[in-house]
């Protein structure tokens, strides 16, 4: 395998795929640098845009005597003038614009290899969108016996196999199980340029998930042909790595510039509501306008190259951060298709495929941009967290109007009168009602969003509100009436109520692991340690033990030695629990991370982010790790870590 | 006056703001050029930004002995090297900062007509937001009293007079009408800096509406402190024609760097999410931080106002284009207080208020962009048209399922059914149920919506298609059968069909001049002459006279002079009229267009895009005028055109 995940958000990552002629980072753009063409030289684009990686066509090569024999003879590097990491395109693409192709698939795979291409690609069926699924079924079996085929011929180089089946979701599952199977090194999504060119991005959503949900998660996905940008923050998020795309050139042979929100001609513009630096030689669209036509492709192929990298750099910040979903949520309202493509990532089976890989929390804020946010993976998560593992009390619900002011003089008396009722209190937040407990808890208190909602967002509040208040059977519901404040409150009390942490930390728990692991980190008597200035939990202490440590960023607790004892006790393998072989435990024993081809079992209930403890085969625990990956990925891919060990049995045991 | 409105989309325009040192295209962004601290010089802005005008303090110019001196000596432009326009300041945002300020207001009129300021700002009272409305009041009637003093004073210099009222709309609806009263040449509406500190943009928008609603169209509004990017969109859409702030410079003190999206600080960002030149000098956000402070510092604030500058022209494209609204939508879901914003100005007053302005056609797509877009003013303007002026036909009412294929085969078709019955014809289109005579008109045929709408647009779209389907009492309302659809259609005629034209322009012309004009318009016999390939109609003769002409681009009829006349005839002054001077009758006459400052009354009804009759005092027609301006500004610029003559009575009668 030669692609390890970094850093991820939604289903994004930030990975690194390594070649022969070095690693790149993703997800990123493979200019298509036509052999014959030379718009901007991929040396120039790496010192303009910072391009890594560069895509070229050995088909082209192939068919022109003059390139040809360059090629075999100096390599595909010096023809193209290039010493980074190349992948080259087989000729699919032209079979599907002219019908048909003067090469045998494994004739292209051997002059791939034969010119020295990091990447060589199969030629398989380019499978469009008007195919029936018969037609389309036939020609994905031919794709996948070139397929197979090419696997076997590839020797030193790394293969790109096609995942193909038009626009049928099962013959794009079966593609990718077919292609998953044969250990190739990268897997194009393709025969979708005509539905992005259609604008059918709800189609290409279905068709990247049912791929996605097929290979392994350390096979990066190349999604052949997308050049636009306003694709890629939501194709990143559905977990594709590559793109690559002629489009800059050939937008700017056409007078056209693209933008994060779409395409204008620079026939239609009085302003250039662009400042980069490409757009900022000519200042003006009058003036570009009057530019010689060479000059003025060139400028709009950079400025469209510029606006694309731009883009990139914000995907992958937006996956350091953590915020991914925003980003996509916003792009999607510049094109009306891109809002049908996230209704089609709201359905159930995506968000249930979705939130499998979504991290437990972000670095930043969880904020509102629209009716689709209530329909993201970690919305659904945190409802049915809820919904399983809060535990009500007494024989009243109080729902107070809005979130109280945390940490306020208020909100303190307010603490006290909560503790002297045997009653639940539930908190109107945005998310919907959110015990008190949770109410400083990823993503409640993180949550931004406006004083009014839409319509679609209150609706999916209010059928959790109805679900929610349904645990509460047996109790009266009553809204919070502030006359009653002050008989409810006592004279406030000292800053530090034990009480109310010891409440608040079981509500956490019980989200964070359920009942039994938190009943078990939670064994009274219970003792803190608290911020000398203001009061707050640090680490929780149970009989003694520093069970657990609550995170003041997010709200959630870090699991620590004794309390992984205490979990490792109360649940059966796999709960909770990474296992790794044998040989592995004593590095991980010793504080060395968790590499994860050493995982042999994992709970499938851990999402990146979450603490696992991590046990050998024999269920001795070793450590604690806090998961970098998916439960589901930690199987699939090869290279790097599984988790981050946090606390281990030996010297810190 | 010194302002004249070119182009308007929204509430907002493209002026042009006559200065003693220049004209300066509208909106644009003033940057704070502080004469003590030179990070950018103003020359520098002029040629990195293409910055026209700059804003200083006369304040700090005042208090500084030497620059006192160098500014009264030498004037203003030469303190700052600036040959371009200059506004300054008055130390009034000192007195908020420091609670105090060390001139009289009388002083500091008197010291900016010395320096010779293009255009200086009273020293109003900086009302925050926290003031109640008694005090805020009183604190207006100060700012009034010396308001009306320095109109007095100013002789040669054009002057700023700040509009208070804290945050209470009818203390800013006073003020305005008292600003409005003193004839001066900009109206800052000021105390607003809190505000969007505090991302309060919603209680902005109202106070932003209040003012405009009571100051004349044609004096410029500025609005005092605007300075981050993601405020200008909508605050320009409201009519704010001038931004300014130091937030550039002070945000680049800060390591932060702000973008149409929001602020990041430097020190979170892995990747930079830009490619402006300044940004690019870097290349990466490590490199960046690694700068020495100055240079980061420096790059942080070009930064700031390429981002700043490339908004202000993205928006006047916007406004060009007609596509204003669209950019308010996508840049309010960068931030949940812009979308309470968007709320604010969809309540049904404001509704009206810029519906007033609103032009009748775009030259672009008409783009959903979520709730929000089913609340513009255009939506609210063509349902109550439709309510009114839609006439049904027969006893039956069949609804279409969507919108059929325009000029298709089975269109063809289908309109042969349509003519067969004595039925109305009703298409469930993304704004509701449309006639099918008005489907190709502006918005339906233009807009460009998700195949899935949130529930609040779903909403809106019920309860128009409620007060629609009123209309109907008596009729059969019925979903259109496709299964009778061949028994209903007889077979496929001639493409051109006059019956299906003569229901389709009496359709229009009632929506664009209602019954009487329309029914005037198209007295018959009818005929037309069409486009030879396709068979449109392109000129609608009644009685052999050229009345009309229908525009293929928007749907939409053009009105020719005999048409005019016809209009003219049927309905009483001052309806559908432009009416002029006797003096400029003979100018419009002879196709000169109409000038706004010679007009004496205007039709209240008219709108942006309108086509008016112009007649003279006397009622006579003299010509047919397209609206540039809407009737509630008409009398209220004082230069530049109310109306492009279009035909006319001397040689094209």
């Amino acid at each position: 395998m030669t692609f390890e995940i970094k850093d991820r958000a939604a289903g994004g990552r930030i990975g690194v795929f390594d070649t022969p002629h070095g690693k790149v980072t993703t997800p990123t753009l493979l200019p298509v640098v036509n052999p014959n063409l030379r718009l901007i030289a991929p040396k120039d684009m790496r010192r303009l845009f910072g391009t890594e990686m560069i895509i070229t066509n050995s088909y082209i090569l192939r068919q022109s005597e003059g390139l040809r024999e360059r090629a075999l003879s100096e390599g595909v590097h010096k023809v193209v003038d290039w010493d980074g990491p190349i992948m080259t395109d087989s000729g699919t693409f032209q079979s599907y614009m002219y019908g048909k192709v003067a090469v045998l698939p494994d004739e292209i795979i051997d002059f791939q290899k034969r010119i020295g291409v990091d990447v060589g690609t199969i030629l398989d069926v380019f499978t469009t969108p008007d195919k029936t699924k018969d037609e389309a079924s036939a020609e994905l079996d031919e794709t996948l016996v070139r397929a197979a085929a090419a696997a076997k011929a590839k020797d030193g180089m790394m293969l790109a196999a096609t995942v193909q089946g038009g626009v049928h979701v099962d013959l794009r599952e079966r593609a990718a199980k077919g292609i998953a199977a044969l250990g190739v090194d990268l897997a194009p999504i393709g025969g979708v340029v005509p539905l992005m060119e259609q604008g059918k991005y709800a189609t290409l959503a279905r068709i990247i998930l049912a791929a996605k949900r097929n290979l392994p998660s350390g096979l990066p996905v190349h999604l052949f042909g997308a050049g636009h940008p306003l694709v890629f923050p939501l194709a990143a998020a559905l977990g594709c790595d590559l793109f690559d795309s002629a489009s800059y050139a050939k937008y700017a042979k056409d007078d056209r510039l693209m933008f994060p929100w779409g395409t204008r001609s620079l026939t239609d513009l009085t302003e250039l509501p662009c400042a980069c630096p490409a757009c900022d030689r000519w200042r003006t669209a009058a003036a570009l306008r009057k530019a010689p036509p060479a000059e003025r492709e060139r400028t709009l192929a950079e400025h469209n190259l510029h606006v694309s990298f731009a883009e990139i750099r914000r995907i992958r910040q937006a996956i350091r951060d953590g915020t991914l979903w925003e980003l996509v949520e916003e792009r999607a309202v510049q094109n009306p298709a891109l809002l049908d493509a996230l209704r089609a990532v709201s359905e159930p089976s995506a968000v249930d495929q979705l939130e499998r890989l979504e991290p437990v929390s972000a670095n930043r804020a969880f904020t509102y941009k629209g009716p689709h946010t209530l329909h993201r993976p970690l919305v659904t998560r945190f409802h049915r967290r809820l919904l399983e593992a809060y535990r009500p009390q007494g024989k009243v619900c109080y729902v107070l109007p809005e979130r109280s002011k945390p940490y306020g003089e208020a909100y303190g008396a307010y603490l006290d009168a909560f503790l002297a009722q045997d009653a639940t209190f539930v908190v109107d937040s945005p998310l919907g009602p959110v015990p008190l407990e949770l109410d400083l808890t990823f993503p409640v208190a993180q949550s931004v969003f406006p004083e009014i909602l839409d319509e679609e967002a209150r609706r999916v509040r209010q059928r959790f509100a109805d679900a929610f208040f349904d645990k509460f059977q047996g109790c009266e519901i009553l809204p919070f009436d502030a006359r009653e404040y002050t008989d409810l409150a006592p004279e406030p009390t000292d800053a530090c109520r034990d009480g109310w942490d010891a409440r608040r930390l079981r509500a956490i728990a019980d989200h964070q692991w359920g009942h039994d692991a938190s009943d078990a980190l939670l064994a009274k008597p219970l003792t803190y340690v608290r911020s000398p200035s203001n009061c707050r939990v640090r680490n929780v202490m149970s009989r003694g033990e520093h069970v657990m440590s609550l995170r003041a960023e997010d709200g959630l607790l870090s699991l620590r030695l004794a309390g992984a004892r205490r979990i490792h006790a109360a649940t059966a393998s796999p709960r909770h629990r990474l296992v790794v072989d044998d040989d592995a435990g004593p590095f991980v024993a010793s504080g060395k991370n968790v590499v994860a081809r050493t995982v042999q079992r994992v709970d499938p209930a851990l999402r990146p982010g979450d603490d696992a403890i991590v046990v050998t085969a024999k269920d001795e625990l070793v450590g604690i790790g806090r998961m970098l990956l998916a439960a589901s990925e930690v199987r699939e891919v090869g290279r790097g870590l599984a988790a981050k060990t946090t606390d281990h049995v030996e010297a810190g045991g």
